[in-house]
């Protein structure tokens, strides 16, 4: 086994809140590096690939790798398919934004440009929300994923996938990144890819939910008036 | 849980001799329907691509499906940068021809695709030989990926990765392959991309001597002279 001192992190982000403020979680933990993973999945909205490296650079991350993988290729996705109208929240539908695998496919692109790197600590941002939807966002998948990651990298290592924000509600997450300082106007979290954000896909009626349960107003712009 | 009644499964077909001979085992199953997926991943000889398509149609495949992920964005790779020499068999090397988690990748890309498909059986054509230098090969690997893979598709169902050949070296699988009437003519092996192929790298090595341990000679030509 590899030493487990050494002392470096990969962060996946995605240029949204959560992940925004799992990266600042990470400096705040006194990582020596921290290293940034963002995928280039053919989001509709790009908006969100410039936020993720504008963020690394500000959070001060020693690198910032941007991987490619086509999620378009899986076809009928919402989030990658322009012909594809994007559900709002009172559908009840965001599993029809599931590609499948993704989250893992994400994960496991990030753990092989960590292991160029020689880093064994992966961090993820997923929180409770999710995995109301997602099943690849539960702590019990990490686990699986962790061990699968473990056995199947090229050298005799544990790879670590950290979730600390797992079963926290958005809400809480939001109140961390308050406190840690996070630039909340530099993320980007609107399904539609709109600045200003549309406020009304399930997205923004989350996030709009977390500020406002800190008693807090969100820094970035809506289109439609938000009452805080 | 899904039912396992379902009788259709997806074979990951690299264009080789192990999963071109694992498809004509699958197909051989009584499967009532066989998809394949092969994977574009930037490999500098495309003529793997080209004979994925024809033994998928030639097997009378339901689907074949290519998918794209570009492995040279991690760099340093002799299967894809023109830039590195790949390793001669002499030089005991073959460890330096992985990209980390490539085959946990593909075996996840396909796994995407399958569930779209609604399938839940995938075939992979690992062998003995490969465990030594692949980690990502070993059934102990498989183990752990299937259980990623249950957990964290969008339904709850039980992913199977079949990995029939997995306990059997080369020659023992090109016995099954020459039994079943694998067209090994139209199948692909040289690191080298060359037909007719180079017959010293690691990967025809190990074809010529399978070949030659069951008494055959192998139906492709090679640039050097093999005795048979």
């Amino acid at each position: 086994m590899q030493s487990r001192s050494d002392n470096r992190a990969v962060v996946l982000l995605s240029g949204g809140m959560d992940s925004s403020t799992c990266l600042w979680w990470v400096r705040a933990q006194g990582r020596a590096e921290v290293h940034t993973v963002s995928i280039d999945y053919g989001q509709r909205h790009r908006v969100e690939l410039e936020f993720s490296a504008r963020l690394s650079a500000r959070a001060g991350a020693a690198s910032h790798k941007v991987i490619h993988l086509d999620l378009t290729q899986f076809g009928g996705n919402p989030l990658t398919d322009a012909g594809v109208a994007v559900p709002r929240a009172s559908e009840g539908q965001q599993v029809r934004t599931v590609v499948p695998y993704r989250n893992m496919l994400f994960i496991t692109l990030a753990a092989a440009h960590a292991e160029t790197l020689g880093i064994a600590d992966l961090h993820i941002a997923a929180v409770r929300d999710d995995y109301r939807s997602y099943r690849d966002c539960r702590r019990a998948f990490y686990d699986g994923l962790e061990r699968a990651l473990s056995l199947g990298g090229s050298h005799d290592r544990e790879v670590r996938i950290h979730s600390p924000f797992v079963e926290m509600w958005k809400t809480e997450v939001v109140r961390i990144g308050l406190e840690l300082g996070v630039p909340y106007e530099e993320t980007h979290t609107c399904y539609e890819g709109k600045r200003p954000a549309c406020g009304l896909c399930d997205a923004c009626v989350e996030r709009i939910a977390a500020f406002r349960a800190n008693g807090v107003r969100d820094p970035i712009e809506y289109e439609i008036e938000v009452e805080w």
